[in-house]
């Protein structure tokens, strides 16, 4: 039931040190995100915010990185719903190296439902939480850290 | 002691919703870093990188968002050293709207420390450990959660 | 003979108009100037660049925004090589919303060829430089300003 | 009357190859534009968009490269308005190496005037129509190419 997707790493997404900086890491698991909400949940984020007035800020995020990404390298986005409230979601994500199985980063994020037209909280749409609490799953362990 | 930064908030820095898109907010903190190991420790990171092979890749990161950040506003940033190890260092960072004592965003980030030549782990040169552990400060608290 | 690609505008592309930042527009063109580079022309970049120290950087770009992309659009990116001497190359990309004819913005982006060991110019490698010749394309015109 | 700016390379901006991402450049010269609009020209973005609804949407962009940035360079940035009509205005940028008289990119910019509730053309408002007259200066020329 996770969604995948597969994201290819970018020449200007390294950094100094050529690997993946560690912020577009979170951007490579948003885009994954966006195309959940687009083409699994049927939910597309642009309607959402601009027709239904509801946004999806997020108020939390918790990143394990355990091996780097590369210029060229292919990663596999595992993206999982693992609680849903009246008013959030937690999402978790796994990246790997396409073609192998272990996982190379984990984060969590938490959003929040807020209205667009206050910027304030609000309960999820039904029809929205429904398609959230169908894909619920368990969350996965954090990565064991290298530092 | 701790290390204070003020950074605009940038035009193509906010996401659809008006606001700072939610890995940017790491962006600016480390750049805030950087300026940190250029202006403060004494120890510029692309000497550390290039002259040195010393690198120092995230491990972990941590954020909680409280309160948005919009195009124009003024981030004050402040930067602590809240634990040193042989081979690892975290630092703290709190972003405040200007003028306003309220920590508007907080996030934990550890670093690891490596020999950029191996992309293996080691232990910190002497003096910047010794510099680091003179920053040492204590850890604030994690931000409620709005969701 | 022309490439072509098709990349979906991301919540972060957009600027505080809510329109796409207009260097991103460059960055989604590189995009697709690299899948060329590796799926098509059969010279995947990081192999060229890391085994055969061979660089391609920018020395001219140039860009005419006719409409915008926002959120959420469907961008066609047509590629097509139309220069090629020894040791310089020239693109245009041409980026469409999904499904319509008319061009939305356009651009030419020059490349030299380089010596990464040196970062001094070089002369194509010939295969590389065959391969570009043999997809040799006319230009198309310049788009009329709105400005 | 050149406006003037200093930014740092920065860890995240270079690319695989270690220099400045070419489409950062106008990113960075951008972050210039917004900081002349609020401490210069006296009309911060922000206001002009929001309050005003004008906005100023880019419609043509050009870029000399001719000497790389890396991480950690200081580069002064040189900011000139070059033409101004009812509805347009044209931005000169030079990014040089700081404490270097040479330029090693130039850029100009394009923008128009549009009402951002129609996102149609517009005439300046008269004030900023005067505001940019009052600092026009002549154009530069465009770097000698390398390819």
């Amino acid at each position: 039931m996770s969604y995948r997707a597969r994201l290819r790493v970018r020449f200007a997404d390294v950094d100094h040190g050529r690997v993946m900086y560690f912020p577009k890491i979170l951007h490579y698991f948003h885009q994954a995100l966006e195309d959940f909400f687009a083409d699994d949940l049927g939910f597309p984020m642009p309607g959402l915010m601009d027709r239904d007035r509801v946004g999806l800020p997020i108020v939390h995020a918790e990143v394990d990185y355990r091996r780097p990404f590369r210029f060229g390298d292919e990663m596999d986005v595992e993206l999982r719903v693992v609680r849903v409230s009246a008013n959030s979601v937690r999402y978790e994500f796994t990246g790997r190296h396409a073609g192998d199985e272990r996982p190379d980063c984990r984060a969590w994020i938490q959003a929040a439902c807020i209205d667009m037209d206050r910027f304030a909280a609000r309960v999820f749409p039904d029809d929205l939480r429904v398609a959230l609490e169908a894909r619920l799953e368990p969350t996965q362990p954090r990565l064991a850290k290298r530092g």
